[in-house]
């Protein structure tokens, strides 16, 4: 069972979480056999927290979690706070595999989407 | 002379500002037709100014400017704060068309870049 946990900052306008939880929908939408289930948690203010979110994966069965921070850049919230976050989870369940994906804006990808954006627009 | 300027929100974090300069580099590197020149600016912190990456734009002969901003939430900087830099530098050159392209965050193809992404770690 391999779930995607995906991790925002979290806000306190409500309205950015909700977009976080709505994008976590999609994503379950689309991952067909890739992930058994997608899911999101939240750094800080808002819920659920990610030991909480890494939780609730393990609960429901899974043996693998892939964390992806869904940021733009590396700063310390990618570089130490949740793999330091993810650590004390790791050592909880040592049965359980969690990876730690690279943050959102090191994708491969993501230069193409924004031109296939811009050109939209365009 | 068709122009993409990515709008990032700026850092006191110096490395994160270059990411952003990076990005663009290789944006341009990939925009082949599809634009002329691709760009950033800062709406606070980090330099050059939206106003100034604006007016740069101009001046090196572009007659349409895609702003696209590097934001995952629509929170007050993509409602507000960017759409009102944007419209001052519009009013100042009326002859050039000014776009705001779609924030990141609402890509329809982020979800799909995510899934890849997470899979290549899993």
């Amino acid at each position: 069972m391999k779930h995607l946990l995906i991790v925002a900052h979290g806000s306190r306008r409500a309205e950015s979480n909700d977009e976080v939880r709505r994008l976590a929908a999609s994503l379950r939408a689309q991952a067909g056999e890739r992930f058994d289930d997608v899911d999101c948690a939240f750094l800080e203010i808002a819920e659920p927290s990610i030991p909480d979110g890494i939780e609730c994966s393990v609960r429901r069965g899974a043996t693998q979690v892939v964390v992806m921070p869904y940021f733009l850049s590396a700063g310390r919230h990618v570089a130490e706070d949740i793999p330091r976050e993810v650590t004390v989870k790791q050592n909880e369940y040592p049965q359980v595999r969690i990876h730690i994906a690279p943050y959102l804006g090191a994708a491969g990808g993501i230069a193409r989407l924004m031109l296939d954006q811009a050109e939209g627009v365009a």
